[in-house]
């Protein structure tokens, strides 16, 4: 029997992709699925790429078909099936073989699994990979999470499968155990971020400046050409471009206006909230995804409440500004999320390396993080990718149009949470002198919290005290 | 050896507090400490009252001097040291007896605890305590989980105890075991919110309309005798009439603007968005304190991003309708949370009773829960205090103003997390049809995710898949 240099357990979309990725670009790939019958379908059609492609019924014949020492990789749904199978296997492997969680997982979980694998001296890495089916199935953006031994093992794999971006493989070793897959859930934070920017903005044009969704999708297309470009800039300049064939309506006019959500942004959220961090950007768009949830809630609401918008006093050029700002602000408090997290666990992430492997294959690839690579390569002011001397240019320069866009947008009673979250932190960051004064004092005052003094050291109690 | 019907385990600042005022209204309570040198000096503060106070240097003396069945009150912290003194208690007990957690616990330990209790026929109840030292000392709202044998045992003295509104004990049995806790929790959550919200309108004043803390200060006077009065707008109105014996300068203004955070606005935040909530108020003011904490990077970005802040346009009477709308959705907010839980965990929450119990005795008391306990007590559509008559037509008036406040903020560069968050859920709930299509079909894009149609049930998928 070949001895395959991967093997890939669970054949749905992701799985599948990937195995298909590897065995295009010459890796022998062995594959296997609890759900033995779907493994037949699959090969047949891979069409020539079945060459690399071993199928194994059993959990047995499936590790005999790899070479030692082994790399798997599982892309099953996390959790309890996970933790199932771990245990299935792990009485077969030997020390020094390699199991990967390449699913959306808790990295608590990761590093738990890390932690007792590696009792049994077995590596656990945790792989983050963005770039939904297609970009599994041509070059996905891998994040990576273990030992320097797995990465030893992966990197020639996953250099090659990876989306490429001038010739670099958008893949990087970026810590221990859950650093892949936590550096995965801020990458999804970014992500529920700049899409719910993208639907304020959308939504001020489509209700603020009366213009039809096909002519929005070609505002978004030619801004694909200029700095704004990006994926999510691409493709919603894309399907707003689509009819729908049942009413003649343009699509999206037909499409419910409830959001799902997996809970990688709400995770997010939450463990910048127990870093004692606030990406609010981020938990604007996991707000705003749950508010749309509700919409007979707010049906009810427009009748009692009125839901008039008025016209949105800004061109698109001031629009795009806006947007440029507001994808600065998203991007700063998502590195803001990954440096509290370096420091929590001593993960000493790279963020330049981050940006870099974000470039393209992943969601929120965008023309901008090329600049944000290079940004934390350079002077960085307390580590404040905002403070970096570009990116604190162009700031100062959209963000009067963000200030005009949201003070508009306000005034005419359009919802834009992400739009003024952004501009609120912004603002907030940017006053040496701030209002948390009135904060300490007010506790001081009813809980005998006690405050500091401006230029001292110690606490104090006020006079009310006395 | 008089038979106390209570005994308070912690003298701290709150237990003493609490002990004092139970002996104050006629109760014997048995006291202890774990410090046993506590005890004494305590006594000799507490003056006459000493005679209803019972010391005990043991916990089995202590426990020995209570009637059955027993009812004992913790108020040391939470966490590890309860679990260590009910594990050491535990055995000293009857069935029949109860041991009530009076500290901020996190609810769901609090859950914990009263299952495990349970399996040795003792009670466990989570008292939410409100009111700080002083209201611990002369009427505390509480807010009780348990049994309704506990509460059966309890309510004579938490109702002599707790602070009265209009002849109304501010305390009530709101479900079973984590449920008082968790409507503290949630009361903090909206403590956090009120307390941003008037830090904002603060900082408005103070940097966009040129008045000075004791300026201020009067005017919070001034709003403390209208629809705004509130405990949190008579304090405000009080501290900013100090002065600071050191410098002569307002005392708020040599306050350090950094403040800190115990973290139940945080839990509070962290348990919505796991229900799949989002308090956004409070998660700004829960941001709003952590970034505060970064007073070295908002120096040096001041420097690099400018901090000149414009006049704010508005005069103290539409400030005060702005504030009215603010306080309203920050409630709101809050309920909501409360709603989620009650569904979650089938505690079926008197939403009119928290408001009333919350009417007197705690933080955020203020003359507007009494119109919101009588609008849980009426017509809800949806469940929503927004959409209460009364409450619609406040907002209908109020809007205006909040809308001219935030885009005059917004405009002058002024920081106002909260407000614009709040502002940003209004105009989210009132839109029948939101923004969420597009997030929908970006996401069945390149996810495969699916969406549905206005009108229709079942999942679809975009021609962009054909």
């Amino acid at each position: 029997m070949s001895q395959a240099q991967i093997g890939v357990y669970g054949l749905g979309t992701m799985g599948s992709a990937l195995a298909l990725n590897m065995a295009g670009h010459g890796f022998d790939v062995a594959v296997t699925n609890r759900e033995t019958d779907w493994i037949a379908p699959f090969l047949a059609e891979a069409g020539n790429l079945a060459q690399r492609l071993h199928p194994h019924d059993t959990l047995e014949s499936f590790v005999s078909g790899l070479k030692t020492p082994r790399v798997i990789l599982f892309m099953i749904p996390s959790g309890a099936p996970l933790d199932a199978i771990i245990d299935a296997i792990s009485p077969l492997l030997s020390p020094g073989d390699t199991v990967i969680d390449g699913g959306n997982a808790d990295f608590h979980e990761t590093r738990r699994r890390a932690a007792d694998l590696a009792a049994q001296d077995l590596h656990f890495v945790g792989l983050g990979v963005s770039g939904g089916e297609l970009g599994a199935r041509t070059g996905p953006s891998m994040m990576m999470g273990g030992s320097d031994h797995s990465w030893h093992q992966l990197a020639p794999i996953l250099r090659r499968i990876a989306a490429q971006y001038q010739g670099t493989p958008c893949v990087a070793h970026l810590g221990p155990d859950g650093a892949g897959h936590f550096v995965k859930t801020v990458h999804n934070g970014i992500e529920y971020a700049d899409m719910q920017v993208i639907a304020e903005i959308y939504s001020l044009l489509r209700n603020g400046a009366a213009m039809t969704p096909g002519e929005i999708g070609a505002l978004f297309a030619a801004w694909d050409k200029g700095p704004l470009k990006s994926y999510l800039v691409e493709i919603t300049g894309e399907l707003l471009g689509y009819t729908d064939s049942e009413t003649g309506h343009p699509l999206v006019d037909v499409i419910k206006d409830a959001a799902g959500q997996k809970g990688t942004g709400r995770w997010t959220v939450i463990e910048a909230l127990r870093m004692g961090q606030s990406a609010s950007m981020i938990e604007a768009a996991v707000g705003a995804r749950g508010w749309s949830s509700e919409k007979g809630t707010r049906q009810t609401a427009e009748t009692i409440l009125g839901g008039a918008l008025g016209a949105i006093g800004a061109t698109p050029e001031v629009l795009a500004e806006a947007f440029m700002a507001a994808r600065i602000l998203c991007y700063a408090q998502g590195f803001r999320i990954l440096a509290a997290a370096s420091d929590e666990y001593d993960w000493t992430l790279d963020f330049a390396e981050i940006a870099r492997i974000w470039r393209a294959g992943c969601i929120i690839r965008s023309a901008l993080l090329d600049d944000i690579a290079g940004a934390f390569a350079g002077d960085l002011p307390h580590g404040q990718l905002i403070l970096a001397p570009e990116f604190a240019r162009i700031l100062a320069r959209t963000l009067p149009a963000l200030r005009q866009v949201v003070c508009s947008a306000v005034h005419g009673g359009h919802a834009v949470p992400a739009l003024s979250a952004g501009l609120a932190w912004y603002d907030s960051m940017r006053q040496g002198h701030g209002s948390a004064n009135i904060i300490q004092a007010q506790r001081d005052f009813f809980g005998h919290h006690g405050f500091e003094r401006l230029g001292q050291s110690g606490k104090h109690h006020g006079p009310w005290w006395d």
